[in-house]
């Protein structure tokens, strides 16, 4: 019997990689308005194998995208860069389409809801409480305040273990299929991979880990519903013929 | 003769020490509105108290916040300030009253306009870049891209010799007396002490290196004028009565 369901953070409830593209692009941009001698698709791309190359939380892409354009170092730049990313990032932050209304519905169906998420704690929280999401969540998990990273067992069963539930009880969704489904898998969780953004067509190798794939988080509801209904059924079936 | 008129960013052009209060403030009550136990005048007490201790620019106000109050680490609080701490940080900037008449006031006149501001270089630019000051200013210094703070002359001497400026012909206009006034007057140049602010009754001992005294921005031009037409006469009185 499911009484909980485990999401992903982002590119399953927050729509972070659209969103990151924009503020980077509007970043360049405004590097570009404020004097940057560089043509866009020149600093967009360097940037891009920056980010490729020293991870997407590293904090000075832009002072680092100077030194690669070689170009001097300008703090003026530097902050019309800082300026428009951040603008971005805090004008069109959005959940992911139907997610709200899905995290409604398994609400009112009584269903413990949680987030499971790798990254920063404060940064996490921070797209959590700016979109108002908080209410909707009876427990947060973050990697990096728990000192283990997805897909290690270890985050899923200290989720379990503090949400006070057997694995057969939970259910993870979550866009990645190495850290969200094989990792939940592992622990007896059952998975929804929500084949959605940049990791769509990745880690296919790991697909059969996923016990259902949606396109769209609205179907979760559904999901959930017909596997307690079936599961009710088998042990009533049980019941009449103990064989 | 005075061809150009330096200003001081914080609190001279940009208000800077009442924004950092109402952030200051809206963070605490974000944080009590996110479950932090405890009542607005303590935290707010003790934030001030740790601020004083760690200084303005110490990125982990809200954590250490945390550990005064003994505590135990919690991301989601810690979130909670941070975003109300930006969010009036970026809706509440303002310039000083009068600053943008002014400026354009000198621009017209001919003056050359800048800026000689300690602190982070991309911080400060993104001060004047979000209040879309950059174009009134033709140079702009900050102590710490130039690794000389005021009131040390070597701020003021490279200003003066990268703008082609003799010290007599250039004003600092600055709400410090210790740091703007009693730094340019040790290079030669004029200044203008704007009693503004929390330094308004602060460091009364430097108060004999400003050559003026104003509560309103608005004031350096007719100063700035005057000083050049009394200039003037005095030269050519010399002229006329050589002696």
């Amino acid at each position: 019997m499911i009484k909980a369901v485990f999401f992903d953070l982002d590119d399953t409830i927050v729509d972070t990689t659209r969103l990151a593209e924009m503020a980077r692009r509007n970043a360049i941009e405004n590097m570009i308005r404020h004097g940057l001698p560089v043509d866009f698709d020149t600093a967009y791309g360097e940037l891009l194998e920056l980010i490729s190359e020293y991870g997407s939380n590293f904090p000075r892409h832009f002072d680092y995208l100077l030194r690669r354009l070689e170009l001097p170092y300008n703090p003026k730049w530097v902050s019309a860069g800082v300026i428009a990313y951040h603008n971005t990032k805090i004008a069109y932050l959005k959940s992911v389409r139907g997610a709200r209304r899905t995290l409604l519905r398994l609400k009112k169906e009584g269903y413990v809801l949680g987030i499971i998420t790798d990254g920063d704690p404060v940064k996490q929280w921070e797209k959590i409480l700016r979109l108002e999401l908080g209410e909707y969540f009876d427990h947060v998990f973050i990697s990096d305040e728990l000192g283990v990273k997805k897909p290690h067992p270890k985050i899923f069963q200290k989720a379990l273990q503090k949400a006070n539930l057997k694995a057969g009880e939970a259910v993870m969704v979550g866009d990645r299929l190495y850290s969200d489904i094989y990792g939940a898998k592992r622990v007896g969780m059952t998975t929804i991979w929500f084949r959605y953004g940049k990791y769509a067509d990745r880690e296919l190798e790991y697909r059969k880990y996923a016990d259902f794939t949606i396109s769209s988080l609205e179907e979760v509801p559904g999901i959930v519903g017909r596997f307690n209904c079936e599961e009710e059924k088998r042990s009533s079936d049980k019941e009449v013929h103990p064989d």
